[in-house]
């Protein structure tokens, strides 16, 4: 059955219009006015509201094996949380352990998160490097859709990418048109001041920021744009927390590099003081990497998401609850590090966004959903409201407050890291493979309804890159 | 009679797909497979070709009134040559002399362009100030559709804006909601090392780029920026040369202020070599301002432009054959500032931009004419593909080799910058207004079939600015 | 009778060394260990203290005439609180009304200066232009040993210099190998700004940091620097408050510009909340312009007179009492402008700089006395303790608590933005000429002991700078 | 016997004058005119000339042991040639192998240093990470007077330093109160792209600079400077030679950092042209790292050290001759990497700096002399004429024409990078330990003369920074 979605203006990136939209088989059909639609189709009435394309999350962590636990949400009820929240897709992260075959993790992961009520799609990390991880990417590529390979430069002794895995990878990324990602800290300079910080008998939350500051994402965020400057490949920097990674973001633009940058809800809204709360519990519920970030920092990732300099915003939502932080009571090493937010981020981005004139309608659909699609390369089957997309749809009213709290959200975790605040601008309905799923307040989804979204490689970009690399490839001198 | 664009790949600024297009009424009415079109529709042949919104050229100046002599080049020759190469819309200058009633000139420029073949519109000057000044703006906003004002930064004892009149102009624009623009050259230091250089027997071509280094380009646009900023108004850059002056804009805009530039094809192609050139009337064909610049300067704009620094490019289009030029044998001031583009720019920026790895075929399109669209607020009804668009495109050959020859081209000029150049990636097919005006090389225009196109004020940007501004408005202290 | 100095760490610039001076006839006759002086000679104990080149004052305004009244502290009782201060000299302005002559208002100046009881100095302003005002600068040069002319970009419809008063005066200061100085601020936008928040109701001393935000000083900045730079000519930018400014000067010097930036002790240390008083008086004692700068600047000034992008520090003593302030009582643009602390300088400086750990010893001899010497050329017979320099000592006790307050100060004003601020680390003993003048807490001076000294033209980076220029001049083309 | 320079001007970095220097016992005892000097005391005439600290260079390899030779110039050789220049100290380096003992490589290359004729000293190189290694740093610095350590970047599968190895060893110069200094190159990357390289069949000299970009240096001192930044411990940076590593060092330094910079002679001068020589031997003698850069590079090099953001000039002197270039005739790699200059540097510093405008003469003298001896802390007993300095002194003669040569040099190898360059200034005499060591062209020197010069730990600004982390040392929360 089709869903005529009357009266509301739509709102993209690029333009905004009051029209009609109808959709069925999961797509959308027409747009316009006075559309020719079956007469048995639902319709909801939109007038006054936006009709936008659902945001996508590129960076969420459900379920995920943790510093010892599993976050506490997993793909059935974080997706079901996102819809909650105008989200429609998200791009979640297979992590495989140093030395396990990517196609063995990549199965688990799928595994896990075929209960999703909602459209995903899986990054895939590389944390060691072998002849067989070079296989294995080509694999993901080639036949499962993947075009993203994520590389932390955290976590020493984990999960961290050395250097020379590295540049392998990002070279490989470049041979398969695939973008490579970086969580952008210094681990070993994190390890460092962890154990100093230790020894000195700061061992609660609020050593937390202490161990990883500014300037150790800033070196991070600097060593992967050169290295991948120098490799000639695009990059794609997760969670851009501060002023130091943000600079070398625009220089690396300005110069003509394919760099791109994203940022989380709570990067742009929360500081540091949160560790310095002396509840013990609420402290630790912050306790994310990278953490947040001395007050100055929010205005300067606001002005770069405004200016271009970053492009894309998400939550790292990774959930453990007040009984899984517990574990790093006497070391704060180990907590473990995570937050949510993915039902949350679309509210707090119009609100600070839009409401505060920093953000058009516009600018926020780029921000929340369509440049995702366009880096991830599922634009415009995703990211946009036109005829042919996937019928994945938020009605967003402008003027419906919100009040966020732990008590009334649909995350699966007992902490909400933006608890207590009223916002205005929240979703009215929203619409998954063009279906409603949540509609006056109430969840109505499926689980396992969510299908795995391939994502294919060679995006434009990477066209328009090789092209350049090929130019400029040095040759011989004749002696 | 309508007309029916089959098998092309439509290429958008966000995203390209083969589909067909069907025109009537001037207006884009279908797009999509197997279209249900008239059988009269003129049927155009686009496979393998590309089909793209119609270039916008932002910034020429038809028959302009300047140094003593006139712009060879009128609006009908002008936007002939326009559409000879791909270009369906002008933003051309309405530019009262000092004291001059800016409705006066209003008028004065409208009949001088009704012989337009092809759309256009008009940025108005603001060469001086008073009440009737503050007053003409808001007629020329609320009752002729524009919705930008140019302020010229260079030119003293002519049409130079002081400090003054641009703080006061740029405060009005915020009022209507209309774009300030600037040309940024300081004046008084062009006025200074110009006497300086004559003083020491520099009366040549060669003296041009001396009078008008790059740091005073780079010092006007950083007071244009400040001025702005200090009142919260958005903010255009014509013309941007150098390194200088894009450091600024980026600083700008990565701190969230709304800062926009252009480039010409000329500065992204041409160094000031060319005023060394040993023939007199070579050099001399190429004086305008600010000047081709050092070398270093062209990879800078290019990477300006490919990192969203720099939103759009244009041409200054502003004719003046050999014997204009002339008028300045002996001192290079008097030479008219002007050199031609219109027709060549298109092709220039596919060979230089797309075919070098620069940028891809969708950023094309943006630079080349969707920016210009949304920027100056007609989008989307100029600057892309799409249902309800006007019907302005163009269908690109991606593979025919054309050379660029004053010899060949259509502009009123005797003079080509790019002479000699053989591009790759031409027009095919020129469409104005849903006609076929240009196809195999040859022209098909009817005089004043161009339609002056209103630009209605208040784009997103200004309310979002407008919001913010209030917001931060200041308070006053309790005591 | 000669002065001998005991046993205390002579702290230069470059290095420390403990060792004896000895002084006699104003002069420093020898320093070293077991020194051969007169046994009449005067002895002064200094172990365990730090004995340093007196203070210099760079930028200071006693009993100048603004804004409708006279400063409160004159030449006499303004020098003798430097003294207090181990302050040894000051180099005030002569500023000329426009249309008065340049020497006129030099010859009354040095009629108020005579009654100083240290040494002093002056930079002319220009705050006009004509062929005299040519004249005069020579004149002041070449017979009057002044080397440095200032020029407010501020105060508009007073005695702000325009455009073309700066490029003119600055190509002159080139040719008469003079420094240019600058008050950096955009005096149209701050009467634009004043206007606009007088017109809002704001008319309290809160208005006045609102009325000049950093921008406006960045702008200026910026525009001297550009100009300085396409004349070769060096710059010297007095009173740098904010990260806008502080930022061009970087930029000029990395690219290997010849500027200078001067920071007062109450921008390093004062933020914006002052205004904000609910005190009427006390806001408006504080309103200078600059203005104090919101909270992140200072830690900026710190950075940059640390790292070396600024070179001096100041106060612009410019005294005002509170029945004087009063004036601007309904109308904040009528506060006269200035804030007190010649005397105070070097102890906020010592507290806030080495007690810190952003200043070495030695590099609080450069910036509170060598820079200034070196750079207005009066080195090293200022600035060093050596062998032949001028007897203008302070003795430094760095374990010396001080509480500053009015109601101790030596200065002539009823209000001290320090008060109450308990520093560590004050003169112990000011030697004047050779003689002791302030010691145990009491000044010992003689009205009109202090000299007028004359600067030479020319410093050595002018010849560098000159030879630069010259190898770069353009030569004209071969036809 | 003394020795009396009689009528010369002293140029020191803060000022010149003119005046006699007598010097005795290796030291100097007197300045000043008139001197009371024994009879039989040696004179030189100096009239005309200038007489200056000689020259320090910081960074030479004598003897060096490396990519399977052995450098040609030994430490007899090449201190004698770098007195032949006006240089009358090295700072060379002692490298160990990874796991060989610090103290046995120290004590290696002490043995080789004692045939040297004038003045030297060693960092020491810290190639892998242990306990022992941690020990022996504070062995040579509390027993032996090493107070700098160096750090290769590069050097992948040799002396590369990782990580790990940087953090724990400037943690370990921060207790020491030594200096950190690094080659700044990212190994990884140069070791991929020379795979890269040679797999595309480039193995010619020509691709030695395409294997290390300026981006692989920008990278690598970013790197270094913020963990320095979030270790609170100062940094030197060797051979800085582009664009990428300047403005590093420049943010750094602007933002407070004690971050110090060196370049060579001849990468201010040179480009990579070099490389593109058809004469194999010609291109491969140039080979060094990092390599020569393309043209722009030395325009920003110059205005760095001009503005100060590079303080030191050095030579990285590594002499091998054409056979032992011929190690690498199939295969760039094998091209054992250095080029010579001791002799060199002050000629081309003074020419292209002081020549041409760029530097004063006294900042010459801080850049050839007096930074490297502040910064390593043997101030002011080297780097300034004055009375208790060492007697390590060149009388200049700036009139004087030279024409560089190998054919005419005294360095050990065939081979001049300035071949055929004729300056204009160059030592006329150079004095070491206070005897005529080179004068009429010729050199006049004993083997071994040469002392070993301790230095200090603890420079001030190491006081300076250990206050400055004290009082920011992070504090616990309670709770």
């Amino acid at each position: 059955m089709g869903l005529l979605i009357k009266g509301g203006k739509i709102v993209n990136a690029d333009a905004s219009v009051i029209a009609d939209v109808y959709c069925e088989d999961g797509v959308i059909k027409q747009i316009g006015t006075d559309l020719d639609v079956p007469s048995d189709a639902e319709v909801v009435d939109a007038a006054g509201k936006l009709v936008m394309p659902g945001g996508i999350d590129p960076h969420t962590h459900m379920q995920l094996p943790f510093m010892g636990t599993v976050a506490s949400e997993d793909f059935y009820t974080g997706t079901a949380a996102a819809l909650a929240g105008g989200t429609t897709m998200i791009i979640d992260f297979v992590i495989p352990d140093p030395q396990q075959p990517l196609m063995e993790a990549y199965e688990t992961w799928m595994g896990w998160a075929s209960r999703s009520v909602a459209d995903y799609s899986f990054h895939v990390a590389v944390t060691w490097w072998d002849d067989s991880v070079y296989e294995d990417m080509g694999k993901l590529v080639n036949e499962h859709g993947v075009n993203s390979f994520k590389h932390f430069m955290a976590y020493k002794n984990a999960i961290m990418a050395e250097d020379e895995t590295l540049v392998n990878s990002f070279n490989r990324c470049l041979e398969l048109g695939a973008m490579p990602t970086v969580h952008a800290e210094n681990g070993e300079l994190v390890y460092h001041l962890q154990k100093k910080l230790l020894a000195a008998g700061l061992t609660g939350p609020e050593a937390h920021p202490l161990s990883r500051p500014t300037e150790v994402e800033g070196e991070a965020a600097n060593r992967a744009i050169r290295i991948a400057q120098s490799l000639g490949v695009p990059l794609y920097l997760v969670h851009v927390s501060c002023q130091e990674a943000v600079d070398e973001i625009a220089r690396a633009r300005h110069e003509g590099q394919r760099v791109y940058g994203e940022v989380l809800a709570g990067h742009l809204e929360l500081d540091d003081s949160v560790y310095r709360n002396e509840d013990w519990g609420a402290a630790a519920a912050h306790v994310m990497s990278p953490p947040f970030r001395p007050k100055k920092h929010q205005a300067v990732l606001w002005s770069a998401l405004q200016g271009g300099t970053l492009q894309t915003t998400a939550t790292d939502h990774c959930c453990f609850c007040a009984e899984q932080k517990a574990a790093g009571k006497d070391d704060f090493t180990k907590i473990p590090n995570g937050t949510a937010g993915v039902e949350d981020r679309l509210m707090i981005l119009w609100d600070s966004g839009v409401n505060q004139g920093r953000l058009t309608e516009n600018e926020f659909v780029s921000v929340a959903s369509t440049n995702a699609a366009k880096i991830f390369n599922i634009y415009p089957r995703k990211g946009c409201v036109a005829v042919g997309s996937d019928a994945d749809l938020v009605i967003w009213d402008a003027n419906k407050e919100h009040l966020i709290s732990a008590k009334t959200h649909h995350q699966n975790i007992d902490f909400n890291i933006f608890e207590g605040r009223t916002v205005k601008g929240a979703p009215d309905t929203t619409i998954s493979q063009g279906k409603v799923v949540y509609a006056n307040g109430e969840l109505n989804v499926v689980e396992g309804a969510g299908n795995y979204v391939q994502r294919p490689a060679f995006p434009t970009i990477f066209d328009a890159v090789q092209k350049y690399n090929e130019l400029h490839q040095p040759k011989g001198v004749e002696r």
